[in-house]
């Protein structure tokens, strides 16, 4: 197997205080060096890194896809991402529940933007907290899981109103899981009319084509 | 269906920097009232709230228990337990991702510690935030569900570290998922030797009875 070294980035907290406007600033860096960031948000357990898998190997012949794994603690999934051969770090985010703009702007800093088409920030696994900061990306996403449930949308409202796309994964898990797809989608578009939902399983490989299509017109639409 | 009214309380942010001090205090309190206060905690959609409807079940024929089901918005799941006859209350946090000791003895204050022998607070579907504040609860529960993946002690150590007993949930999914029991009950007394660890499923009602028992004890302990 192809093991791509990584290096594991202690995060400092962020000192600023006025995170919207770093947030903003980030962004427009990121638009002129033509690299796009996707923040990828979703509790712990519902398959953001596995998705990343997916993604990479769907991406990877035609752009440069880097992937920053933030968590508390741990490089497990940093380990998992390094074996696609992607370039890879782990952030640990000293015991923080999501990254800011500036936590961000340390873990490119850290990866290194020189030449990447795209980079995927697999935040901090929480439904709450990351939905709070903006974090400078150019799009946000999220993952809701099958077995966690589709009243969801009803909790924690405002991640699925901050998220440009909504994976919901483990869709093979459908008939084991009393879900209704439906009515999360009903939903998730009550707070968000303009979310692009996608079932994905990452598992089997089942509508990782579409969202793979939409990350590639992300990517291309951020480089014009 | 014998639906048990309930409230909505909007707590307040609370405003002390000394949460242990008054987290100890407000255990003592409920020490002396005969209340046992279980701090739930899991992240979205693990079953916190299915594992209580069976809880519930098991021992309301024995003792008097309450509900705190706390979450930043909706009643669904306070509707869900006031449908048991259990005495409930929602607390909406305001956007916070958890409680702390003070906003814990509001809950109380709106449910009524009177009679009560066991309260059981629902926390904020969350891993990391909740782990870090000490409600003053007597004992720290915490749920894993099997689609989460048997990696979660590695990444969200305080979590497993803080936690008297962890459920196992979704064991009837076991087939269905990539998850070793064995190999998440050693990752857990790792850091935990002394944890006690109980693999359920809400869905069928396996191992309700053990979890039932360990909470009966815990009670008839804390009112001695």
């Amino acid at each position: 197997m192809n093991m791509n070294p990584y290096k594991i980035l202690e995060i400092k907290q962020s000192v600023f205080d006025n995170n919207d406007q770093r947030a903003a600033l980030l962004r427009d860096e990121l638009k002129k060096s033509k690299t796009f960031l996707l923040n990828l948000m979703a509790s712990p357990g519902s398959g953001k890194t596995s998705t990343i898998v997916r993604t990479i190997e769907a991406l990877k012949d035609e752009m440069n896809i880097g992937v920053m794994e933030a968590d508390i603690d741990s490089d497990v999934d940093a380990h998992t991402i390094s074996l696609t051969g992607a370039k890879v770090i782990q952030l640990h985010t000293g015991g923080m529940c999501h990254l800011d703009s500036d936590m961000t702007r340390q873990g490119l800093s850290g990866i290194g933007t020189e030449g990447m088409d795209c980079i995927i920030l697999e935040n901090v696994g929480n439904l709450v907290c990351p939905a709070e900061f903006d974090t400078g990306a150019s799009k946000n996403a999220m993952i809701l899981s099958v077995p966690e449930g589709d009243d969801k949308p009803l909790k924690y409202p405002l991640m699925f109103s901050i998220a440009s796309v909504l994976l919901i994964n483990k869709i093979d898990a459908m008939d084991f899981f009393n879900f209704d797809l439906d009515e999360v989608k009903k939903r998730a578009r009550k707070l968000n009319p303009d979310i692009k939902i996608i079932p994905i399983s990452a598992k089997t490989g089942e509508g990782i084509d579409e969202w793979a299509e939409w990350l590639r017109s992300e990517v291309v639409a951020w480089k014009k």
